[in-house]
Order: structure tokens, then sequence, then C-alpha cells
């Protein structure tokens, strides 16, 4: 039996816990909910507790490699505390790695959880081929992540990858961050809902008017269908997401030149949607798109991958989405102890 | 005696030849006018003929490593060839490389001039003690060049620090690459004078538009001198240069969180007009600054590069000016071959 990692998916509404071993098969997931209103020290004996259960289970010809875990906000790598996450209030300057070596007895990695998932999406998802790829997660907010040659790209205090606050529209939109017009303003679930809402405010869009008033939950997810049913107010709004995304892509392009972009998270699945508004930008805004774009970007795995699959040095820019779903953060976080001496 | 290496800036107007030893002493340099106009062939023969008459000078105790060749245009690394150079017609697609190790009988290595210049800034210059960064000229047009681990980094097609072509505004001024509102288009020499001529026009320059009409070779140094001597419309001007780089260089810092960020060209000795405003964009623009800025930005090297210089990992981000100037790409030319096998 190959020796196996716990990965621990930290977010702020559900808390996940899994064992995977070196080979990436998934021995057993658990999920609970975070329990943030009952306090950090609850969550964290609710975590202790359902990884000791596993490492338990598992360990025996096996041994435990250690705990990773992806957390909603940003790292001090040096220390293991959480510096700033709004998902998780009470965290911060709390050193919470420690605190769990202390109960576990094990090494534990804390990471961000964009990074989590790229690693993730680079061991066994999108980028498994490929040695240098960013990712972009489309969920409430927009994060990312850089893997080069192989592995997370940190930047000098750990908090590169902050694609969702690269600025698209320097006058536009005012962001929480305090920028005006970055990404997350146009490509997040958040900025679709708040899109739409302008477009029906301005009075033309009466089928997503309709559907807001019909239900008090008014998501992306609804935007979405609208739109794959043909209403132009809803495919304009993904327009725009695939604009601001094509605008960022290609200045990752431009400046990186990386073989792989993975667009992932929850609004990812909105893709069909903003994808093609995507390529159209990179076509114009990137002669480093330009020059190594695939004949049908739309379905490019058909030319392009076999190409890296033979360990070739790829020459065509991946633009694609991420296979893994919401369990990318989960391998990725498991990943993390077992590449910790290479 | 320590073995040398000859660097090469093979420039549209300037060719010019330097022999620099592994202890970083120039031994001696060459500056030949690139006779563009007489074909490649000629200006091939000039170069092979200045690079002979330095490594045989210099050989002796010393043995020549090889030699590196700057070139402004898109090179295609594994071929030697050059792919694209708008300063250089005809030179496309002829295979440079061999052709000049048929007739030095020396290791060659071509590089995108860019490139470099952030490599010579790296070994000598700006920074000297970091291991990341990123190197941005001003000039005619905008160039980059990313360093990491002490390394260029050249991406999957060595295409990458395409920083001149990222999009600073959606629908901004056409570039000649196909997009709009790319960097280059507000940071680079011609677009100071562009921009100064549109103010002009727009009637809202008097100062400008005395200096246009008096001199014939109206150019961003004149622009520069007015916004210095307080000219509120040439000052103006520089503020744009500035927002512009802070732009992408907020996205930068975002997306990569490396140490440093040096601005170099001859377009950065307006330095003292346009930096102000590069430090205003990203303490509102980048959260990743705002979480690493050093105290006193346009004074940073008081504290941070002490920390640098002393061998800890920085947390400041620094940004800052070039220090080699031209001789940034003849001595990065010449690091090449010292590198080859590191």
């Amino acid at each position: 039996m190959s020796n196996f990692a716990i990965g621990v998916d930290l977010g702020g509404t559900n808390l996940r816990i899994a064992a995977v071993d070196e080979g990436a098969h998934l021995l057993e997931k658990v999920t609970l909910g975070t329990k943030v209103a009952l306090g950090r020290d609850h969550v964290l004996s609710d975590m202790c507790e359902a990884i000791q259960h596993l490492s338990k289970k598992y360990q025996g010809d096996a041994r435990l490699l250690g705990v990773g875990i992806g957390v909603p906000g940003i790292i001090d790598l040096h220390t293991g505390m959480v510096r700033e996450s709004p998902n998780l209030p009470g965290w911060s300057d709390y050193p919470v790695r420690d605190e769990i070596i202390k109960r576990l007895q094990a090494p534990v990695i804390l990471e961000n959880d964009a990074n989590v998932a790229a690693l993730g999406e680079k061991w066994l998802g999108a980028g498994r081929h490929v040695g240098d790829m960013a990712m972009l997660t489309l969920g409430t907010g927009v994060g990312g992540g850089v893997i080069l040659n192989g592995k997370i790209w940190h930047g000098m205090t750990g908090m590169a990858g902050e694609f969702g606050h690269m600025t698209v529209e320097p006058d536009g939109q005012q962001c929480g961050c305090g920028n005006r017009g970055c990404l997350e303003q146009y490509a997040s679930a958040t900025a679709v809902v708040r899109m739409a809402r302008e477009a029906i405010g301005a009075g033309d869009a009466s089928a997503l008017a309709k559907a807001a008033s019909s239900d008090a939950e008014f998501n992306a997810k609804e935007i979405y269908n609208l739109a794959i049913q043909g209403d132009e107010g809803a495919k304009k709004i993904f327009r725009r997401v695939g604009r601001a995304l094509g605008i960022v892509l290609g200045g990752l392009i431009n400046g990186l030149n990386l073989e792989m972009y993975v667009i992932g998270g929850g609004a990812s699945s909105a893709w069909e949607a903003f994808s093609p508004s995507i390529f159209e930008e990179l076509r114009q805004r990137s002669m480093v798109y330009a020059a190594t774009a695939p004949a049908d970007p739309l379905n490019q795995w058909s030319g392009a991958s076999a190409q890296v699959e033979a360990g070739g040095t790829g020459t065509k820019t991946i633009i694609t989405r991420a296979l893994l779903g919401s369990d990318a953060g989960l391998f990725g976080a498991a990943r993390l102890p077992m590449t910790l001496n290479s």
C-alpha cells in the first residue's frame, strides 16, 4: 500500500477532509459544515478530529506523509498563520499551523485555497501534462494560482496569484480591495448578479427582470440558464465576463508565456457562455497568444494535448476549463505534504 | 586572469560589442553603426569581425566562454533564428545563430534584447541582490524581461516579458500589435510625443505647442524638460505615463509578487516626472503592493535594500530605476554564455 496524505479544504461553508494516497487514489472523504459561528477553536477541533480519524484508519502498512490545508485567505508561509481571511473571522494572527501540529504530531502545511486548487489541477486535472500553468478560480470572488516547474509559485511573501485584483477597467467598478475595475468585479459569480441587476435597472433586460422578481435568491446559475436559452440580456453579461477574463489572460500570456491557463471555480460552469468572448479578446489583445493559438481553441485538446501528452515541449497556448471541480482543492491540499522534500 | 565572454547589443542604430570577464570587468567595448541599409550579411560581417578581434586580443591565459547577442525582436530559442524584428528587416527566418557559430567556432546564444537588459540589471545593476525581478524597458516601444531564480524566464516559446502589450485601457489607443490601449501606447518615448501632440491639438498645452513649433525634432526629452520646469501640460503627460505603468505593475505585483520591478530604457530618464504617479496608482490598485510597500518608496533603498543586501528574504516590493543605462544589454549579453551550464 502506498503512503498517503490528508487534504483539507477549509471553506467558509464546508469543511472537507480527504485521505489520498501517493497514487492519487481517494481513500475516503469526509464533508462537514464549517461552523464558523461557533468560533475558531470549534472548527479546529472538528477538523483535527476528522484528520485523526482518517489517519488512524489508514495508517498501518502505509505512512501518513502529512496534512495539507487550503485556506481562503492570505497565508504567511513562514509562520503558518492566516494573515487575512474575510470568510474566517477570528483566524488572523493565530498560530493555526503550529496549533494543528501540536494536536496531530504530523507535518502540516497551510496554503491559500486558490493555490491549492491550482496544484490539484496540475497533479490530476487539466494541467497534469504541463509544467507551467496559471489557474483562475471564479467563485464569490476571483482567486488564482501559478504553477511553475510543477510547483506553486509563491512569490516573495506568498501572495502571488491574486489575479482577481488585476485591473481590467481603470475607471471601472469600485472593488473591496480599494482598486477600481478589478477582474473580480466582472468575472465572479457576485459580479454576474450585480451586472444583471444593473441591466435590469437600466430597463433593457426583461427576461432577467422577470427571473429576478420571481426568485429571492436570483443567482449566477439562473442568469447562465437564460443565456444558454438565448436571452440577449443574459448573453451580454457573459460576454462581459469573457472580455474581462480575456484582458487579464492576454496580459498573463504576453507576460509569462505559460503552456496552460485553467479556469475553475463554481462560476466556471458557465464556460460555454463566456469562453467564446475570451478567445475573441485574446486573438486581438495578445500577440503571444496569436503566435501560439491552437487552430481550434474551443476544441483545443484535440491537437495540442496530443503533443503535450507525447512529452514534447508544448508550443500551443491552451486555455481550458478545470477538470476536478471542487475536488481540486482537496487533492491539491493532499499533494502538499507529498512534495515537501522535492 | 578570469575567463571572459563577448556580449553584443545589436540595435537598430548601434552595434555594440564588448568583452567582459567573469568578474564583471569590462575589458573593451567597441561601438559601430548598425548598417541595416547595407543588408544582413554586411551587419553580420561587421559583427563577426569585431568579435574575432576582441576574442583574439583577450584569449591567452583566459578562455572565451562564448558570445551572447541581444536582438530587438522575437527569437526562436531552439533554432536560434529571429522570428520577428521590425528594426531588422531581412533577418527573419535566417539561421543567424548557426551562421555566426560557423564563422566564430564558439558557443553563441541569441536572446531578446529586453531579456538581456533584465539579465544585465540582475547581474550587476538594480537587481544584483535579488533572485526574482521583472524589468520594463521604455524606449521607442516598451519591452520587458522576467528573471526568476536568477535566470531569464523564457516561457513556453521564449516570448515571455512582452509587458509593452499588456492592456491598460481596453478601448484606448490603437497599437501596432492589433490590440487597443497597450502599455506601449502610454509609456514609450513615442507615446509621450503622441500624447503631447494630442494635447497641443486640443489647445490646452501652450508651452508644448511653442516647443513643438520651434523644433522639428520635438521629442520626449524636451517634453520632460518642460515637465521638470513645472509646465502643467507636460507634467500631465508624464502622469499618464506613470498611471499606465502603475496599472501594469500593479497587475504584475498582484500576480507574481516578485521582489523587484526595474524600469529602464531611454525614456526611464524621465523617472522623476512619472514615478510619483506609479506609486500613487500602486497604493490604490495593488493589494499585494499595499501589504509590502516600503515606507518611503521613492527612497526605498534606504531601508529595504539593507535587508536584501544582508541576504535575508526580502519582504518589501521594490520599484526602482535601472542602474546600468544602455550597458545593461551589453553586460547581460556577455552574461549569457557564462551561465550556459548552470
